[in-house]
């Protein structure tokens, strides 16, 4: 394999932002979308398509920032939109104005290639419609722009009528397109008939094609690595495979199987290797779980559970996985739990900076209060600076705490007129006093934060420089007639470093204040270590 | 489509229960068996593979239960197992004689075609691997067994070296095995080499063929679908795709396909409408979340998001769904959200039985109250109840409210003691009167909500009946330096029906109140339409 990525001559065009974000539960605000847009950059993907000017004006806004605080090393920004509306001039069309005010190097436009959809959606018929693809790529390509056309339900639309199809790619062309994206719009392709219609479009019309599957028949991925190995030099795909109905064809998997299977350096040498950690960032932007079982970057994708399997992997890891997992960053997990708890936790150690080899007594006590706390709720894969004090506990580390609670109360206050306030006493003995202090806040929590430093601030000077940068909550239902518990994740930064830490009780505001304390004390931890 | 399932002709052969078993996360105990092998008989599938016995206590007792309790109409319980180790006597290895002895009439062989696997993992030589094979299926079959040989590493093994993998097929046909299976055990396969491979075997032995694929590309479902393409006629498959890794190839896909794609009856026609019944009842034996982006079966299989579909979708909903939903016995949503445009609100109205084509002002107005609401954070994708209650005010079919709040107050005390204590007091006006009242809970919504029922049960006895049964919620990060906003979704229940609401707010107690009000309102206006 090469080390050098395939420049143009290959497209990696990822559309998270735009097809990606009509998955059910997905919504992204602005800074949402930059943050995304910055990690598929560092990917090395060559288009990133953010959405659709005009249409959305969450869009159009993204845009606008995206020209003022995105600086790509990698890709081409998109702007997506559809060709001008029948019976119209394309520049007096708002939609086509907007698309050129989102100011991108490269637009990419839908195009229907269905006849049906032409007469039945569009409600135009065919030359009107091929008249409207070739006067809108036309317009913005003399108006300095790159423009790729989405041939929508192309596969459908060629076996329906295949002359009608066609006569809309060759207008795309025509009027200078650059790229033809044949898409499976209804997901209802499987790969060896989609090869060969991908097939016979290069050989009738000699176009540079691309494909973009949709995953109704759970065939997306393979319908994409299938187009390619029939020619196509474009695939369109999103983060995870988000999308749609079943969702699009999933970026980390085709470009696992391009690279991996097909020898095809699609992404530059040194960017397989972050596929499992972006996949999960992007996951946790979108407010998603990540998929354990996905392909290639999954938490299980190399997990290994069969007896039968275990003796063998013992003797040469390869014989039972299909690559080796660190080629995508990912990592071999045999899972024999008791004794993965005890490796876990050691190698999670090291990671700390705290040798546990020689406590085996400590790491046994740690293992049972994880599994203990885990049972009831607790969970320390996102939570390291909470374990870390666990561990540090454990092994008689941690020094005096930097306060004492004695008490708290919040009060909400929901008047006639309809404001709302929420305020927070606190009591507390830090530095040899008992300080009592009450603050305000937008919320019960936010006003418990700001009580408690109002309350140490003048005693612990570091307090200064920390701040509550995320907060997550999540209810774990539990058996039908039992209460639910309440598991808070805080992510704290000092403006250097940023550290998470986990709370969890029935009542969310003790919640809160479980995961609040863990961070300032893992901070006070820090800060006693470098004096 | 005949209506006439293959028979003997083509076999779906399902291995949830051994194979699915090793994934990740899943302890079947011998009822869940049980269970798990009713519905996939009552699904018409040809083969249930129930487990490993011997190997596996769990599996023994699982063949004994299942002779005395299942009573299969359709399916052929299946044992497996594996060929006699090397250098001994088959009639004297105890795991083939608890292979006879599960008494099945099926019983599947594992047999290494991998060299490589052979003498590493089984640290034999090629002859004596092929007499393994020979000699046990010949023993079972003697012993009135049908048996099928699963290859395993098939794929692998002919890549690196095709006669040895082709002479392990042989042999197994050779001691009277019916279907030699080609397994891609490590899951590396692309659908195009993979039937390619296929249609090789096929052609140069004339054996019948079965496939076997695992999900590390993501292209298990479209690898049985090739290979079937092929000529295979046997496909082994797992219900929701479950097991070791990345999985196995998805019964419920494969099966979708082969019958709405391929034409071919490979279940009986009844059966297919109970795709997605099964589907969901599999996951829940597995205790595993349904997965909601399955294809055929997911919830959101054929949920549409986009504006620019649905009013496609509306002319025909056909233009925009691969297959008709009802089929797989799954339905269509259209969702609500900020790409929403008037057609998916319509649509909407149709579902609540609102006739909206006739007010097309409150349609506009709706859905810019709709677009409104997004923009600050809420979300109708999920809360129906809460929409009904926008697009009829919008109606002005809203009758009175059925109470009005003055004000709340919530007090949270945390003693020194560490006892928690949640207090909320309602003052609110129902059926003229002003009422106050104070109510404990878990935790401050829980008081909240217990304040209010105290409240108004007296002056609305339908109350009574209506229950809280989830709530979940989502902190929505903005931009640095402004203020989160939290999204509460609350779902109820009246013993018959239920419904979810949605509420917003800076202030996580004052968003829960509103989706808890919308719940209440909604009750409210189903019980006067009933009177």
């Amino acid at each position: 394999m090469s080390s050098l990525p395939l420049g143009d001559t290959f497209h990696v065009f990822d559309t998270t932002l735009r097809d990606g974000a009509q998955r059910e539960g997905i919504t992204y605000s602005v800074t949402d979308k930059l943050a995304v847009a910055r990690l598929l950059d560092g990917l090395g993907v060559g288009f990133i398509e953010g959405g659709w000017p005009g249409a959305m004006p969450k869009d159009t806004e993204f845009f606008a920032r995206a020209r003022a605080e995105l600086d790509l090393r990698h890709a081409k920004l998109v702007a997506f939109g559809a060709t001008r509306r029948p019976n119209t001039r394309v520049d007096e069309d708002p939609q086509v104005k907007a698309l050129l005010d989102a100011n991108t190097d490269v637009i990419t436009l839908v195009a229907k290639s269905d006849r049906r959809h032409v007469e039945l959606a569009l409600r135009t018929d065919e030359a009107e419609n091929r008249a409207m693809v070739r006067d809108t790529v036309r317009y913005l390509v003399d108006h300095g722009r790159r423009v790729f056309v989405d041939a929508e339900h192309f596969f459908d639309g060629y076996a329906h009528d295949p002359d009608c199809a066609l006569g809309v790619l060759e207008s795309a062309v025509d009027g200078g397109a650059d790229v033809v994206v044949l898409c499976d719009t209804n997901g209802g392709q499987l790969p060896l008939g989609l090869a060969e219609t991908v097939e016979q479009v290069i050989s009738r019309t000699g176009f540079r094609v691309g494909i973009h599957c949709q995953d109704d028949t759970s065939c997306a991925v393979a319908n994409t690595v299938a187009a390619v190995q029939a020619g196509a030099t474009h695939v369109q795909c999103t983060a995870n495979g988000y999308g749609e109905r079943a969702g699009n064809a999933d970026l980390f998997a085709v470009v696992g199987n391009l690279v991996t299977k097909l020898g095809l350096p699609v992404l530059p040498t040194e960017s397989l290797a972050e596929l499992t950690r972006v996949s999960h960032a992007l996951a946790e932007i979108a407010n998603i779980a990540p998929h354990t079982h996905q392909a290639y970057v999954g938490a299980s994708a190399f997990a290994h559970k069969a007896g039968l399997h275990a003796s063998a992997i013992k003797v040469d890891p390869e014989l039972y996985n299909h690559i080796d997992p660190d080629t995508v960053g990912n990592g071999m997990r045999v899972l024999v739990t008791e004794m993965a708890g005890r490796a876990s936790l050691e190698l999670k150690g090291r990671e700390f900076g705290i040798d546990l080899a020689r406590r085996p007594e400590a790491v046994t006590n740690a293992v049972r209060k994880v599994k203990e706390l885990e049972a009831r709720g607790w969970s320390f894969e996102a939570a390291d600076a909470s374990l870390e004090l666990l561990l540090r506990q454990e092994l008689s580390e941690l020094d005096e705490a930097p306060f004492v609670l004695e008490s708290y109360r919040v009060l909400l206050d929901r008047r006639s007129d309809g404001e709302i306030v929420s305020e927070a006493t606190v009591k507390v003995h830090v530095a040899g006093e008992r300080v009592i202090e009450t603050a305000e806040g937008n919320g019960p929590v936010h006003a418990l934060d700001a009580a408690l430093r109002k309350a140490l601030l003048p005693h612990l000077s570091w307090l200064d420089s920390v701040e509550l940068s995320d907060y997550k909550v999540r209810i774990l239902a539990e058996a039908p007639g039992t209460d639910a518990v309440t598991r808070v994740l805080v992510e704290s930064t000092d403006g250097e470093r940023e550290w998470t830490t986990v709370g969890v009780h029935g009542n969310i505001v003790e919640a809160s204040w479980l995961a609040l304390c863990d961070a300032l004390v893992h901070k006070a931890m820090r800060v006693r270590a470098l004096v």
